[in-house]
């Protein structure tokens, strides 16, 4: 259990009795205290007020939270963001973002004052959401409600995974906690319920969320909608639960002083707060939560704080004192601590090379990948995945990920290794439960974790990955949106990958899911079009850190193509290929595209139209992206412009396809919602037997 | 508080002692009890094995629970079920489909045993799991997790509105309740906790729902990932918590009695079971979880269960008449409590006049919103939109919907109504707080609340509408998608839909969704240009009741269109038109597509080529679903195949624009993400100006 919080008796310096000490604390470091909350309160107002946009009301009323925080518990060195051993900082309520931006600034990140001038203007490091890889000491990019919070949760797992790599005799340099500050927006998001569950599942005791219980938010009172017994809740999810007033600097200090790697249970210690604290008239009301204040309040407040009414971003001697002499304590035991983890890497260097190895992400060489043996002449994309990844975990040691309760059907356990719990943290299969949208949020976590949050730093640490069935991933897509906008290394195993699913039915078929992921920028996606496909589309997946990559896998067995009569599938790395040349190369009379389990389909169907005498092309098309990342010479090619007879099939929405086949293309694709029936019946019902295609083709090109 | 549970003593019949009564209930009542629940796991068992495909463990694990249900509680009559004073029954755990087409098959629904043999086959009624508007007697599509337990929670807020709406004196003739059984995955998912909170806060007292903890999920036990002390957690959310052991069917039984309408609080019943119960070797096993027992395994539990080993779908005498006596008694008290409905109907026009307009969607005359006075040159989409359903809430009862908390900004607030909460069931302004997910949900049960469960039957009762920005609309997809495939009549307000949002930056500006959205089938994305198409749009949603509508407008004020110079904005209708025709008729040299704020935009752009002499037509396209169903004559006119130079404006990712501009088109839109800037800054920086516009045009087409 938690301490029990109250006022505890300090160690009084003199004997000047306990009454008198306090007195003297009260009015000078109380007071000075209070001078940097405020001011913290004034830069945020400051910002927002300037930029003519933003939030002040959060970051007023969080500012003794973050302060205390801040001020007394947070480890970190400002001068290096990425010191592995720092606490983490979420800022899950992230429309606060000006409170972050001013605690960046007062406590020495790399981030000038001139940049909190310039908040939410472009090309600025204080953007209206903090943004992850753009401003230093800005742990992942958060805004939308519940992904910090589950971000921290992924990032409390990694802590555990590099904490037990790293460890000896259970004794581990690695050694921090991970600080979360949420709203009643976090709360509300069915994701942070999903996050908590896990967290508290898997006892990840050193992740503390502070819950600024401000019961406000946009339409009003939070009892508009809101009336969970919080504690209760998080109790209910094996979750350590503190209840204070979150402008009581003691209460907050000794809250967090009780919080953390105690008795096994992640904490939230809510604090009650009022939003806009320390305005004179917008105090608790919504409507301080998305405008600035105005300038006449402004200087309400600051004769109130008695800070410079006409001065903006006004950060006075005392405080930037008081600060650094903080700072500088840190700095301090930041040496110390590199200098015992150096010691402890050079006494140990098996752990040492273990920790190189995590820094610097492994690439794979895609030919030992391409050179399974698959054993059979038609296999489902989704087995093959799981046997290619069987090796992958071999060769790259941060791969760790699991299923969202789908790993049987995903084929995604790691065979070789344990499942990670509560008293395993050497597993690599993760069980997310059935809990899509934490576990996208959660894989982005433990991708930022041991990574730079430096603009350009390095990527290293963990390569997650998640898996669901396609269809569900519309669960998971605001955190699919946020892995893409953080260009973060992920990879998604999507399997089930069309009405193929069959008996399932509607609700279990995709159909508009590959468009629809092909919309997200920074995102690849890639469909295979048969086992070796795949194994090239993991080597891709793994060797490319410079964005996410859903991989799309099929229910149902597919042919393993010959690749001495077609061309080589290592071409998936170029996105589209020649996969099967047509017959007379200075007569092209029709291309036909396809992708994944339909590019057999489109051999089938260029083999009858050869038949008859008509030279067609097969391209495979399995990311669309990785296509258009070629040079123009390399797509002309494989698409010129003059052949204007194309085709697609794909079994989905046309979606974006006529892109490459003009206006007049034609698309074999679904117009409707699936239907429940085994696959071989669909296929006949949705058209997508060779015949069919044939006589189609046939009939509109004249041939 | 809820009754204590355990063994009541029941009355005796006659003086043969008590032990001897139960004795004698045992060996009959009891062992024929027994009997109907084996016979719903065998029909369930038999029609998994048939289909080779399917979930028998979750059937066989809740047959007990389903049991007691139907035949002591659940009050409806099959052949009225669309009956609106009926329990509704919902099956959340939707992959048990076979549990739900056994139980309507033995409670004498328009469901054949034909039917249940021809599980998951196409055509037939049975598919894979249970579809809406296909099935006599499914309230709702299930199967993705979650979705059924919040679309109850949608029946339970229409319940309490119709309710209300039909009350005299505080009694009204609706009275019925909810159940739904639900499983591991739907308390996993997050929108099961969004819900559950939203029931728990609006004291829907009749929901009850029965939670089969049968611990086993398809990756082995739920202790892998859920290790949550549910009882708490839903106390936590003001909900009455029972637990049983859900095999027991006098605890069942006795935990119904006391569940519902007791004092203001759902209630969660939770029913310990074992999966596959009565199997012989897979009961407990998750591997009974997704595939068929197997004939032997099958052959083994008839043989225990004492029914005919090499019989199939085998519904004994003794099982039909015991089962008939509850069908007969249940028809009887339909016609009692129907004559009584209609006596309360008679004595009191005015309600049932309510009731008769409440049966009937009520069509709103365009015209009349077409004129109405804006009073501005220049207003959002978003205002526009606001002052046309305060038009709309007077003229349809039904209408009503909120936010999730974003009513201000997203200007959904009905300003002449109050909240909906829980001391007035008369509000028609919903407080989703920020649980988009659970929102599209809950609408999804509101919707179908009203209208007719039969194949074509009529659409009814509520319009419900729900809010939030575009960006966010990616929390709620997997309830749009349900939506979409029960083509259901809710109307979706998404504000904010471009990078016109500004400052907030890139997690809050809609990019890949207008398109995102489109891949959807039978959704109507709609994006209207201004004032006035946003009046003709809401005209649209409320008319078609057909399917879903969303309707996305800006955030920014953009200029009502002159119509005297325009085309009618009552063209929004038929998805595209031309808003401004070229000059020349016989020379038509470049079409502008545009959407939305772009419409203005392209306007501009049209008259400075306009004044270098190129003829340029303008088509506004709000609804690119709306104009794929007008007829090929009407879509040649506007966009004819032989002016080749087309071009798109509209502020989002290029999609499946290439469609109507072709392969060489040019589109104006966002490649990337967005950007934390104001939205004047981002104009240029994306160039969304006319001048950019104009010169690229100019350049491209060499005008």
């Amino acid at each position: 259990m938690i301490k029990k919080l109250g006022p505890r008796k300090p160690r009084v310096p003199f004997a000047i009795g306990y009454k008198k000490y306090v007195e003297v604390r009260m009015s000078r470091s109380g007071a000075l205290e209070q001078r940097v909350t405020n001011c913290i309160r004034l830069l945020a107002a400051d910002g927002v007020e300037k930029a003519k946009s933003g939030h002040p009301g959060m970051p007023l009323g969080a500012a003794d939270i973050a302060y205390v925080l801040w001020q007394k518990h947070l480890r970190f060195n400002p001068d290096k963001p990425d010191w592995i051993n720092r606490d983490r900082f979420i800022l899950s309520a992230g429309h606060g973002s000006m409170l972050l931006y001013s605690l960046l600034h007062l406590y020495g990140y790399d981030l000038p004052l001139d940049e909190l001038k310039n908040f939410r203007q472009l090309d600025s490091k204080t953007p209206g959401h903090p943004e992850y890889g753009h401003t230093p000491g800005v742990e992942t990019t958060t805004g939308p409600l519940g992904q910090g919070f589950a971000n921290a949760v992924g990032m409390a797992i990694a802590y555990q995974v590099l904490r037990n790599s790293l460890s000896k005799n259970g004794k581990s340099p690695i050694n921090h906690k991970i600080y979360v500050i949420a709203g009643d927006g976090d709360m509300m998001e069915g994701i942070s319920s999903e996050a908590a569950s896990i967290a508290g599942h898997l006892n990840l005791s050193n992740l503390i969320v502070i819950y600024d219980d401000n019961k406000i938010t946009i339409e009003g009172s939070t009892g508009l909608a809101f009336s969970e017994d919080v504690r209760k809740r998080f109790q209910a999810c094996n979750w350590n639960v503190v209840k204070i007033n979150g402008h009581n600097l003691k209460q907050i200090d000794n809250a967090l002083k009780g919080a953390g790697n105690k008795n096994n249970k992640p904490t939230i210690i809510i604090a009650e707060t009022k939003i806009a604290k320390g305005s004179t008239c917008l105090e608790g009301s919504c409507k301080s939560h998305g405008s600035p204040l105005g300038e006449d309040e402004i200087i309400n407040i600051k004769k109130k704080m008695k800070f410079p009414e006409c001065e903006s971003f006004c950060i006075p001697d005392d405080v930037k004192a008081h600060v650094k002499i903080r700072v500088d304590k840190l700095k301090k035991e930041y040496e110390e601590r590199n200098e015992k983890f150096e010691e402890f890497m050079d006494k140990n260097p098996e752990i040492k090379k273990r920790y190189e190895e995590y820094k610097n992400k492994k690439n794979i060489d895609i030919n030992e990948l391409l050179n399974i043996d698959f054993k059979k002449d038609k296999i489902a994309t989704r087995s093959a995945s799981g046997i290619v990844m069987q090796y992958i975990a071999k060769k790259v040691p941060g791969f760790i990920g699991g299923s969202a309760d789908l790993g049987p059907s995903n084929n995604t356990m790691l065979k070789e290794y344990p499942s990670f719990s509560k008293t395993n943290r050497n597993g690599r299969n993760l069980h997310f439960g059935i809990r899509e949208h934490a576990m996208g949020a959660i894989l982005n976590g433990m991708a930022v974790y041991g990574g730079s949050v430096l603009p350009g730093g390095h990527r290293g640490g963990l390569l997650p990955f998640g898996a669901t069935f396609l269809v569900f991933a519309d669960y998971m897509r605001p955190a699919i949106r946020m892995a893409s906008l953080m260009k973060l290394h992920v990879v998604y195993v999507f399997t089930h990958d069309s009405f193929f699913v069959g008996e399932d039915g509607p609700t279990h078929q995709p159909i508009e899911h590959l468009w629809s992921l092909r919309t997200i920028p920074n995102l690849d996606v890639v469909r295979p079009a048969d086992a070796r496909e795949t194994a090239a589309a993991w080597a891709q997946a793994v060797n490319n850190d410079e964005n996410p990559t859903a991989l799309i896998l099929t229910r149902q067995n597919i042919p393993v193509l010959d690749r001495a009569k077609y061309a080589s599938a290592e071409n998936l790395l170029k996105g589209a290929y020649i996969i099967s040349g047509e017959k007379d190369r200075d007569n092209l009379q029709l291309i036909i595209i396809a992708t994944g389990s339909e590019v057999s389909l489109a051999l089938e169907v260029q083999q009858k139209l050869q038949g008859d005498g008509v030279s067609v092309r097969v391209v495979s098309m399995p990311s669309i992206e990785l296509f258009e990342r070629q040079d123009k010479n390399y797509k002309k090619t494989v698409l010129p412009a003059d052949c204007l007879k194309k085709v697609v099939i794909e079994a989905g929405v046309a979606g974006g396809w006529y892109k490459y086949i003009g206006a007049d293309g034609l698309v074999f694709g679904m117009e409707g919602f699936g239907t429940s029936a085994p696959a071989n019946v669909l296929i006949d019902k949705f058209g997508f037997t060779s015949d069919k295609i044939y006589s189609q083709i046939k009939n509109r090109f004249d041939f």
